[in-house]
Parts: C-alpha cells; structure tokens; sequence
C-alpha cells in the first residue's frame, strides 16, 4: 500500500503518467482524471484484472458477491493470445462462454462478426461483458481494427481491453502510433516494455480509464491494512491494482531505461528495428523458395519455406540448434509459419544479414 | 515454459525439493512422486491457484468450461488473511459462499465449528470445495489444528491449503516442526522466504501433492507453445503452475540465501529471533502498563498498553513517527492491539531492546 513506502507507488504513478505522454496514449489513461497506470507481471495478470473489472462492472458488482453465474460472455479473435482464455476460466466464466470470432484474411477481428456474435448472445438471454481487441498479435502481429470496435463495444457497453504486449512499444514513434487508432473507446490496455523496450522481466503496463471500477472490484479493506493515508482517498494502493498483495519496485527498472536512452534513443532503436525487419522482408520475397506468410506491419516477419511443412519444421530446428538465433513458430491458414522477431536490445542490422544468411544456407530447394 | 531456459525450471524444482527437506514437509509435496514446488509472487497468488485447483477438482474440471454455479463452498477462520476472500472473489464463487468461522480463545480455527458448517452447507444443497488454515495468522500468529482440520478435510474430499506465509520458516528448526503437525493431509501449501528467510521480495514457495490437479487447472496449449520437451511429458512447464506465462529465475536468490548462510545458519537466525521475540514479551509482562493480547507462540508478539484504543492509536504513531522502529497493528476481541515482529535480516539484540526502552519512555502511565 501506498504508506509502506510511498516513493514505490509516487514513481510509478509518474513514470506510468511519462508512458501515456511517450507513446500518444489517449489521455483517460493517466492519472490525473478518473483513469491510472500500474506495472503488472504479465500481460496476462494485466488482462485477468481487466476481465474482473468487466465481469464486475457488467454485474453490477454482484459477482463478486454472488459468483458467476454462466451468462457472461467474452470475446476475442481467434488469434488472441491463449491468456484471454486462461483469464476466462479463472474468472469463473467457463470457456464455454468465450467466443473465438474469426479474422479477417489481414487475420484481423471482423467488427461485423463481433456486431452479429454480440446481437446472437444477447438474444440468447446471455450478457456480453467483455471484448479484448489486440494490436500485434502473437502469431502474425495482426491490428484488430480498433475504431469500429470501440464505437460497438461503447454502444452495447462492453469492457474493451486492448492488448498491445509487444507492438504497444511501437508508439514510441509517431510514425507507428496508427496502431493506436481508436484506443479512446478502451477501458484498459497494456503493453509490456520487457518485450520490446529493453527492459528486464517483469514489466507490464496496465492502464484503466475508470481506475473505481478496478479497485471497487479488488479491494478489500481488512484492519491490519487501515491507515490515514489510505482512508484520506488521496493515495493509490496499487495492492488493490492487480492480484497479489506485496508488490516490487518496479517502476525504478522502467525510469532508468527511460533515463538512459532518452525518448530519442528509444525512438532510435524502434524505428531500426522495425526497418531491419522490414529489410529482412523483402530478402524473403526475393528468394523464391520462401513467402510472406503476411506483410510484417512492424517488427515481426512471418514467412515460410514452400516445400511445406516438414521442410519448415527441419529448418527451425536446424537454425535454433545453430545457437545463433531463434525463430519461433505459429500455424497460419493451417501451415507451420516461421517467425523472425526483431526487439532485442543488442540486435543490430549485422545479426538480421546473418540470420538470413544462415536460413538461405540450410534451406533446401523446392 | 522449459525449453524457454531448461536451467531456470531444473533449479527451480531442485531448490524446492531441497526446501521440502530442509522444513522436514511431508514428502508428497516433493516433485520425485505426483507433487511438487514451485515459486509465486506472494501467498495471494499461490492461494488463488489452490483455490483453482480445489474448484476444478470438485467439479470434474466443468467449472473452466462452463463457469461457476454459485455453489461451491470455501472456509476459512475469521482470522484467515484477507488475500483468501480476493481469491473467492477472483475465481467467481463469490464472497457470500466464503464462510468465515469462528475461532477459539487463541484465535485458532475450531475444527468442530467447520464440521458443522460443511454439513449444513451440503444438506443445503451446496458443495463444499476448499479449506484454507493457517500456519501463523496474519493478526495473532495463530495456528490452525491441521491434524483435525486435516482429517476432516480427507473424510469430506475437501481440497486443503495450508498458508504458512512467515511462520512456515520456523520449520527449519526441528524443534518448530510441531507448526507443521497434520500437514500431511493438505493438498497444498505455502510460505514466504522473503518474509522470515532473508530473501529479497517477491519469492512464496508453493506445494501441491497432485501437481497434474493444478497443470490441468491452468494449462492451455496454443501452437506456438507446442514443443518437444513439453510434448514429452518429462518436464515441467511452471507456466501452467500460475496465473502469468512468463517468469523469472527466482530460485537463483533462494539457492543464494541457503548457499550463504548454510541451513545451521538459518536455523541459527530463526532461533535468535524466536528468543529475542520470547524475551520482548516477558519485558512487557513484567510492565504492569502492558498486557499480551496472546502467548507469543514465535516471533511475533501482540501486546497492547491497558489504557485502550486511543492510548495504544498515539503510541503507536509516536513509535513509528521516530523512524527508529515500525511496529504495525490489529483487531484482535475488538481491541487495538500492537504487533512486534522480529524476523528481519539486520535484526540484533540490541534493536529489539532499544525497541522496549522506547516504547516504556512513550507510554503514559494507565
């Protein structure tokens, strides 16, 4: 709580407040309105307080009293990360009563089918209560189209999270902050700079517009925890922020970084890493035994080789045995899809020439 | 997960292992058999987790399909630390179905108080699935009756945690163990070496005797986790043991603490800090200003000023407003009651007696 060491819960609040102003965030995310900022672990305990604060809101703050009762319903794309499904469950909501829609060929959310999926559910006697929207997906950095869905979300009363784990860092430059378009409709998003802002595990970034709603759902006030700071109203305790009671000094790890590269240098690096990838890229296209699994928007390229998906599965193993670099894997329209990320903080445009060199050397012909 | 860096797991099961040894635990918590350990955050986490598992088993693993139904049924005592009732919260059982027993005159649980109510909440149709006691509650030190407690939980096919936050380290001593007394009942359990076993925070050490009760609770398997070590089934994947997918290397600062004092010198730690806590309640036995509010029964030591709330409010902020010593407080039948703790890493004699000598110069005479 804020009165076993103010100094923890002051910092973040500013640093936090620093991030809103960094990357463009709309304003109801910093603290000096209604909304807020607290580091997290994880995106996924960002994205569980989000749900709780959705299935709260929705209920009236009655599951909390009462328990689930089956009839909320959440949704997301079919590309959203596993997470959102592990929040479902622990949330009490059952996996039954998440909807998986289906993407666009982009592998986009399609707001029409949320429209329709939404309009079915409540027809159904069913009450949506919360929808997460991601920019940058795990498995193809896909950018769900966030105005339409925040104007829906807004209209039927939804919770929209967003979750921008590791794209989120992208807005550092204001030439990526499109990514962002539409966030103003959001009641919550994340992004976590030790993905893709050099700093160490763990740091999420969790904000929320309604910061009530989220302490309303997470609160509790036993005697051992009273105090006159706490009781005056003037003071966060982030305790009542996220899961666990005890927190770290989190904020101090994201200051130095921040202090260290500057927001130049920050912006340095992103827009180098988004420009190697994008390098990386057309290297891909010009090699006719490879293809773009789909265009990299940022700093992810999916591509594969086409002699299918063995011939994908013994390269990823040979390069990751190689020790020199490592690619990671997703299914795409149903085909093992390689995965090149560029984010690293002592990546440099030397590595990414030599991790295709090493790909173009061990990939067989067609 | 464990192909991410094999070390972190390996060490991690290792050194948890060694902790089942070093507390003299009952072995089904050890990963040779079906159990096994791994580090959380805090105890607020590790029993959200416990809870999980309790609410899945009860229900045939159909509540993360479905959804909470409003009728299971967790127990705790009135003394059982609030992060219990966040859990119910969190899982969607809701805060009407915690039931909060009474407890005897040492605010311990009374194992016929809950016999009673799992009988009365089953023949009202409900299903009892979770009972948490404790190992050193939060405002008194008060321990649990686990072997009754226990016993009845077996009968009753109830999952049993035991929260053993800060007093679960008096265990390194064998002259201690009798806290653990019943333990071999529960199905999960937990301390914090970074409240009483010079550890850096955030480390909880959590057990389970059915890992694979806890794995099912929480895991999911999207394709780009999918890998040859996990599909192997020969390895543990921790990110299936909590609520955030990615983690730390947390049991490198637990090895570094038992590598550095060796378990003679944590033992020698635990002891000096139960004898200087036992002395501080005989210096406030022999002031005939104070009284104990309990028998200390380790390290912590309740005591108040026999001049009531207000006089005990103002000595406390005048102790703390010195700088010199943090002493914190607690309801305990209704009165405002200090709490002395010695359990810190840099604590000595002389901090403890000083600590006295301030608090009988600032006491007004009753």
């Amino acid at each position: 709580m804020w009165a076993t060491s103010p100094a923890c819960t002051e910092l973040e609040t500013h640093v936090l407040d620093w991030l809103v102003e960094m990357l463009g965030l709309p304003r109801q995310f910093d603290s000096h309105g209604r909304g807020g900022g607290v580091i997290q672990d994880t995106a996924s305990s960002a994205t569980l307080c989000a749900l709780l604060a959705a299935r709260e809101r929705a209920t009236g703050w009655r599951s909390n009293a009462q328990g689930c009762d089956r009839r909320l319903v959440a949704y997301v794309s079919s590309q959203t990360h596993s997470s959102i499904e592990k929040a479902v469950r622990i949330a009490g909501l059952g996996s039954e009563q998440l909807r998986r829609l289906d993407v666009d060929e982009s592998f986009a959310m399609r707001p029409e089918v949320l429209e329709r999926q939404l309009a079915a559910d409540r027809a159904a006697g069913l009450q949506p209560c919360f929808v997460c929207a991601t920019i940058g997906t795990t498995a193809s950095n896909a950018i769900d189209p966030l105005p339409a869905i925040g104007r829906l979300c807004a209209r039927e009363d939804v919770w929209l999270h967003v979750d921008a784990a590791m794209s989120g860092s992208a807005a550092l430059c204001p030439e990526f902050r499109f990514i962002h378009d539409g966030l103003e409709h959001a009641d919550s998003y994340c992004f976590n700079p030790h993905k893709w802002m050099f700093t160490n595990f763990d740091c999420d970034c969790f904000y929320v517009a309604d910061r009530d709603a989220l302490i309303r759902t997470l609160s509790i006030l036993p005697e051992y925890l009273r105090n006159r700071a706490s009781e005056s109203g003037r003071v966060f305790d982030y305790r009542d922020w996220h899961v666990p009671m005890g927190r770290r000094f989190r904020a101090l790890k994201l200051w130095f970084v921040i202090r260290w590269y500057g927001v130049a240098g920050l912006q340095h690096h992103i827009r180098e890493h988004v420009r190697l990838a994008q390098e990386f890229a057309t290297w891909v296209e010009a090699d006719d035994r490879f293809e773009l699994a789909v265009p990299p928007p940022l700093n992810l390229v999916c591509f594969r080789h086409r002699g299918g998906d063995r011939a994908n599965q013994e390269l990823l193993e040979a390069l990751n045995a190689s020790g020199a670099l490592y690619l990671t894997h997703a299914r795409l329209h149903d085909r093992l899809t390689l995965r090149l990320c560029v984010g690293q903080t002592q990546t440099e445009a030397r590595h990414v020439r030599e991790a295709w060199e090493r790909i173009q050397r061990l990939a067989r012909p067609v």
